[in-house]
């Protein structure tokens, strides 16, 4: 089901901060103005206005590129306390959602590449139809201030409930191959050792 | 090959910061003053004085837990922006590492439960010997405090080819099911549509 964006979503705001303000807080954390990163902040500003105030949310995303980092900017989910999970699909979407009662409803909103008609250089970018060399950076930046949120579609979900919970990692023990700690479920040694390598 | 902790870490110091300026900025990110995150900032504080200064390094988490926000607090390293990687073997472990020369020389830092002997509470804590309720978390964070880089081991390693670079997404096309945007590499549909389903 896909949902209007709430009325009380500030046009051009993101969740409390004005543009420029989240361009800051993107250098600072992300190191540079990813235009994933500008869209993915106002796609979890939408996110934000589509759930319930004073609820806890996790969040999911569905791509490891720059919206994890929308999230921990503007959510207090982070990678570290487990609130935000990345789910590999390459996909630029993500979802906030109830861990707590069943169903795990949330709301997902991902880039609607049916929406770009008017965005010549988001969409370009969006289907990497131009090398970065070549892209207009500050025109691009413009065109996503003013799409704002109208470029992004909201749909209901519910979370499967293996994906909503926080996977417990039971006893640890040491390693008897590298001395080390590891998760005992994992088996007789850590899966370091038993070769999956990282390291020559 | 095991190191001694560089003399430029200031005793106490976590990256600059103060240990108490670390808590805060830890609460304001995370949440809560989780102990592996304290632990943590030490962590990345010795691997930070054991690299050479001026030259980026990309980092590695050995696991989801706490580790990758002490990074992304610490370094310009974030998950988002691809710098960060985590090889989800439950180890608490974290490498910084040249992603660009080859071989990708790198410094792993881990807590060393060797070396947990004179430390009661991080020891418990580690191998959760006691239910969180139990804990004494002002004696923890105190031990934690205390024992700085002392109940860590540094080694120099040399990160994978295959490990240090970016994988990149290629082109990226429409899914012919669900009408979104993904990498085509994947396949006919995106993996979402290939049955790998995280909504009910």
């Amino acid at each position: 089901m896909s949902i209007e964006s709430a009325s009380r979503c500030g046009p051009g705001e993101i969740a409390g901060h004005s543009f420029d303000e989240f361009r800051e807080m993107i250098r600072q954390f992300h190191g540079s103005e990813a235009p994933g990163l500008l869209i993915g902040g106002f796609m979890v500003a939408l996110a934000l206005c589509n759930v319930e105030e004073g609820k806890f949310y996790d969040a999911i995303c569905e791509t490891r590129s720059c919206l994890p980092d929308a999230v921990q900017l503007l959510t207090p989910c982070t990678t570290g306390n487990g609130w935000l999970k990345i789910v590999p699909f390459g996909k630029f979407a993500l979802t906030l959602y109830d861990k707590t009662d069943e169903p795990h409803k949330g709301v997902r909103v991902y880039l609607d590449a049916g929406k770009l008609k008017d965005w010549p250089e988001i969409y370009a970018w969006f289907f990497k139809l131009k090398p970065k060399a070549e892209q207009d950076r500050a025109k691009l930046t413009e065109e996503i201030r003013q799409a704002g949120t109208s470029i992004l579609t909201v749909t209901r979900v519910s979370v499967k409930d293996e994906f909503a919970k926080k996977a417990h990692k039971g006893k640890t023990g040491v390693c008897p191959q590298c001395g080390e700690a590891y998760p005992l479920k994992d088996g007789e040694t850590c899966l370091a050792c038993q070769g999956n390598m990282v390291y020559v």
